[in-house]
């Protein structure tokens, strides 16, 4: 937390009325002018204040002042040193306390965030597939390459152990043994004897567990050698020691693009009991049905449905794997 | 996601190198002008520059270049409507198209975070026990009152079901039992013919999943009635119908601070198989001894001591519920 970034701060008050703008302006005023701050304020006609107070030492806080009973600060500093955080608390708490005092009980909600770090060396944020804001406790960048495919990034967090991160998607962290187990039917299916086929999976979590319970063959389809490389290093509480090698006594794995693999097996005839779609939510294909994302995951469906025997399986996730993580729990 | 709320955005460049500032500013502002915005620049002799954008509908952008090469960008608008974000989105492209345009293939990172939703009337970010930013899918709060002891909110997630939170720390999401499982042991103990005292567990996940494995004699020790008439009401899923009577047949509920009563306990020679300490993290207690809360759980783990058989087991959470949801997952 002490490395170089700036550090952006929020404090927002819902007010249980409309706001007198001049006059919040005029009772916060003061607390920005006393940390020597200098003051250029805006004032909108129908939409209220907006007051920029500026440090010499680089720091900057916005006051914006909403008539209708919002009252949003900003403060952004750059520094390194913890001594930075404390005094922008300190700030942030005259503010709330200026704030408290003048409107005495009728604030409906105050809410500081955690401060946002921004352009630090090492990137903690990381939206889920549905668009949610996450903060990680990531601590260390592990892996960071660019394949033809992809950018793959392995970062470390205290909390979860090793993550994968696909073009700016979190995949799957060591922790996530559930995820995998999930889509393997949650421990209710007999792999054993059974012939296996696996659409990506690249970090090698299904393969390893699969290959535990004795099949008679898997086969993986990965398209990208780097997801391999990266999470045989740096993954390996997820995959072992199982994409040490391409080939075992009961598995192998092609490094190729599924689809014209999965057209090859259709026109053999080549059978499975399991087919398990463990392909990234944004799809990565060399072929040029991929028209769209939709399309593509009819086309995987369809193919599969052709290499599956009469009473085969077919393993998809329904959602993104940051969500399964949680769903798995219900 | 249209609810009426300040949406701030932040578009962040990390650049290869040191920034040229006044080449940085003159670049980019022909985007805001375009939009009708007027600027104000602030210039520092070290720190780099500060413009301000302000647009006639209350809109206004912040361009922060450090002159080490950092470039961060600020957007808050506020707005009940999607096009706004539409808006915002075409500014914020714009803004990316000229800074590749400007450095071609010299930046390190490009980061837009989610907007983050200010003032609305749903909150959607309830940060973690160790201050990472959350963002929940919060669509309905359910439940919001002020008990004597703390604020007790039920938020509704489309993903996580109802969620509990006290005075701010997530508590408990009605998909969280398998956090009720490990704090029970994960399954390994035998309940059955037991004496247990569980302290705190006021949401009634504990209670429920115990006496469903036909224990002698359960007693929850909870200070907070209120926190037991939201979670019978709106925490169903978690609790069932184990709140619906604060006494049943093999089962008690006492509403009181749990130190008198493990004190009472204590003299009394009343002895259990198992404690288990499902109190919040930052505690609550009527009694003096709570100097700090490493004193208070010292406390409590002393008390559960002398009212624990001597092959007793006491359990405990060692990290926050939001951690351990994910813990469990090893």
């Amino acid at each position: 937390m002490a490395a170089a970034a700036a550090r952006h701060s929020t404090l927002d008050f819902m007010l249980g009325a409309t706001a007198d703008c001049n006059a919040v302006l005029k009772a916060l005023q003061p607390v920005f002018q006393e940390q020597g701050m200098t003051e250029t304020v805006h004032n909108w006609e129908d939409h209220g204040y907006l007051a920029t107070y500026i440090q010499k030492n680089g720091s900057f806080a916005n006051l914006r002042i909403y008539p209708h009973g919002l009252v949003l600060v900003d403060l952004q500093s750059y520094n390194d040193q913890t001594k930075g955080k404390e005094e922008t608390d300190r700030l942030l708490d005259k503010v709330e306390e200026r704030m408290k005092e003048l409107f005495h009980g009728n604030i409906k909600r105050v809410k500081r965030l955690p401060a946002i770090l921004r352009g630090g060396a090492i990137d903690r944020y990381w939206p889920t597939a549905d668009g949610r804001l996450v903060e990680y406790d990531i601590d260390e960048v592990v892996y960071d390459e660019d394949s033809p495919f992809q950018n793959i990034k392995i970062l470390h967090s205290k909390q979860f152990g090793n993550i994968l991160i696909l073009s700016g998607d979190v995949n799957l962290a060591e922790s996530d043994l559930a995820y995998t187990q999930a889509i393997m039917g949650s421990g209710k299916e007999n792999y054993a004897g059974k012939e296996v086929l696996i659409l990506g999976g690249g970090d090698g979590g299904i393969l390893y567990e699969i290959v535990k319970l004795k099949p008679k063959m898997v086969t993986m389809v990965e398209i990208d050698q780097m997801v391999i490389d990266g999470c045989k290093k740096y993954m390996r509480k997820t995959c072992g020691d199982v994409l040490d090698n391409l080939k075992g006594e009961c598995y192998q794995v092609l490094i190729e693009d599924c689809i014209p693999v999965l057209k090859r097996y259709a026109k053999e005839g080549r059978m499975f009991d399991y087919v398990i779609n463990d392909l990234t939510a944004v799809p990565i294909s060399t072929s040029p049905e991929e028209d769209s994302t939709w399309e593509f995951l009819r086309l995987i469906l369809d193919l599969s449905m052709k290499v599956l025997k009469q009473d085969g399986k077919y393993f998809t996730q329904i959602l993104q794997k940051d969500s399964w993580r949680k769903l798995m729990l219900e």
